[in-house]
């Protein structure tokens, strides 16, 4: 019989997680590996063992998906930047992964495999608020400590000229606005982001607190910290606009720990993007809430694997 | 033997334009006629007229494309809005052709066939600047009064959840900005068009003149008209970012009156987007100078009608 499992891999600078993902993107078996970062051999290391461990947990996986954080260059198959994994800069992992593991293997953006395991199995998906009218076109943002997100687009990943889009976090909406970290000026990720929040509740007098504080006294009916929430929706909603009068996708789902303050952040969000975005374009466009939390990620990546390397 | 050749109408508040299209995009005949815009039926007697003596002036033709100003509805194939043929609002247009017209036809925005035009036939042709590896990703943005464009994903225009895709003049990049004819705040076109090249000039000390007789100083080295483009051109790299940063597509081509300016405004356009975008997406991304001009429109409304009703 065809096997029909993934192993997904989540890598990022701290922590390696690695989960077994069944073909409706379920799954069935979890673990989690600190990184050394030192060096890309070490890293490689820790991934063979994640997939050894992952392959005798369960033998029906035939394939392995990996999302990698920074600049991945699709065409080269190689990370040009990552600011958390600096060990990989240009590196072919091709062969890296290739001395360690003995399934056939793909790589991909991490934020791509989030907005690929959200489209297919998590906010969507037919088990998602679009039902068995599951968007064609789906565009995910993840806010936390910046803006990430993919783009898919007729069902598939758009990767661009080399692998490069997929990087709603840095449209500029405000040209003289804020130095961005990634060296622009008034990106999205200045004025939307767990410190965007908190620096919005204390411009209103609230405390020095943290992000998930100001949810939690939003929660209980604050109004300074539901005035900041509403401060940083309109922004969100400014780049919803953008995305709506850009590309007019069925859906665009909102993850990522700031989405924790739910409605708080999404009706401001919604509200600025109807104002902003063109009627029609922006009534065709569903903007929803995030389905899978931190495992879109791990998710995405196995269900790559799946569609991309054992077929349909 | 198959008949080859297409109609292609571009229709606009003032002048219907019709040119008969051969499968290269290659115009065989031209005409164009005054729109009496009182009423749809008298707009749809124009296209009649148009129709009939194209297909008396070259009787090889076989369908028809239109290209219609203003928001339509793909789905429905209405105009939701068109600001400068309100008579055609909420009107089902495929009843109105029909009435007038015995080929089979297809319509879009005028914008994307100008796109699908410059992508088929100019910038992203075979002849244009990427050779033989034309690009199958190509957004062109029409810079004039405001600024106009279309998107081509894998070859294909992307239209979105319903059609209204491809509205790059109204991308935001600066949230607290001017108002927009839109109804927004900040949209690209209120800084990136033939009056913000005017008023650039004017803030520099210069006189209130056309956008064309700036053009015309700068051209004889006139600083402050080398200025006024350069503060234009940085307004359109931002946007050209945006759209970089988003889709990393392989070309981006610039039309319209504004771009007769040239390297006035393309060069610093490019040399803010550099600065703006990615890195590596920047340099993947191919930012060039369409070649149709006002034909544009009228060539990709009859290639599209080519590729879609006659097959290849």
């Amino acid at each position: 019989m065809m096997k029909q499992k993934t192993i997904g891999l989540d890598l990022g600078g701290t922590f390696l997680k690695a989960g077994i993902i069944d073909r409706s993107g379920r799954i069935s078996y979890r673990s989690k590996y600190t990184v050394d970062a030192s060096s890309a051999e070490r890293v490689f290391e820790t991934i063979g063992q994640a997939v050894r461990e992952c392959s005798i947990a369960d033998a029906d996986v035939a394939a392995i998906g990996m999302g990698i954080p920074g600049i991945f260059d699709q065409a080269d198959q190689k990370i040009m930047n990552s600011p958390n994994l600096h060990c990989l800069d240009g590196r072919h992992l091709i062969e890296l992964m290739q001395s360690v593991c003995p399934l056939p293997f793909l790589f991909d953006n991490d934020a791509n495999c989030a907005a690929f395991g959200e489209f297919k199995a998590g906010a969507g998906s037919h088990d998602g608020p679009g039902g068995t009218l599951s968007p064609r076109s789906f565009i995910l943002l993840t806010i936390g400590t910046g803006v990430g997100g993919g783009v898919i687009l007729d069902g598939k990943l758009w990767h661009g000229a080399r692998g490069y889009a997929g990087e709603p976090g840095h449209i500029v909406i405000d040209r003289k606005g804020k130095p961005c970290h990634c060296g622009g000026i008034g990106c999205l990720e200045t004025l939307v982001s767990a410190s965007a929040v908190v620096e919005a509740y204390k411009a209103r007098g609230g405390k020095d607190v943290t992000c998930e504080e100001v949810a939690h006294v939003a929660s209980h009916g604050d109004p300074l910290a539901i005035g900041a929430f509403e401060d940083v929706g309109r922004n969100l909603g400014i780049g919803l606009s953008v995305i709506i009068n850009l590309l007019n996708p069925e859906m665009i789902a909102l993850g990522g720990g700031v989405m924790g303050a739910g409605d708080f952040l999404l009706r401001p969000a919604r509200a600025e993007a109807s104002k902003r975005a063109f009627r029609e374009s922006y009534l065709s466009t569903r903007i929803v809430i995030a389905a899978l939390g931190n495992d879109a990620g791990m998710i995405g990546a196995g269900l790559m694997a799946c569609e991309k390397l054992l077929g349909t």
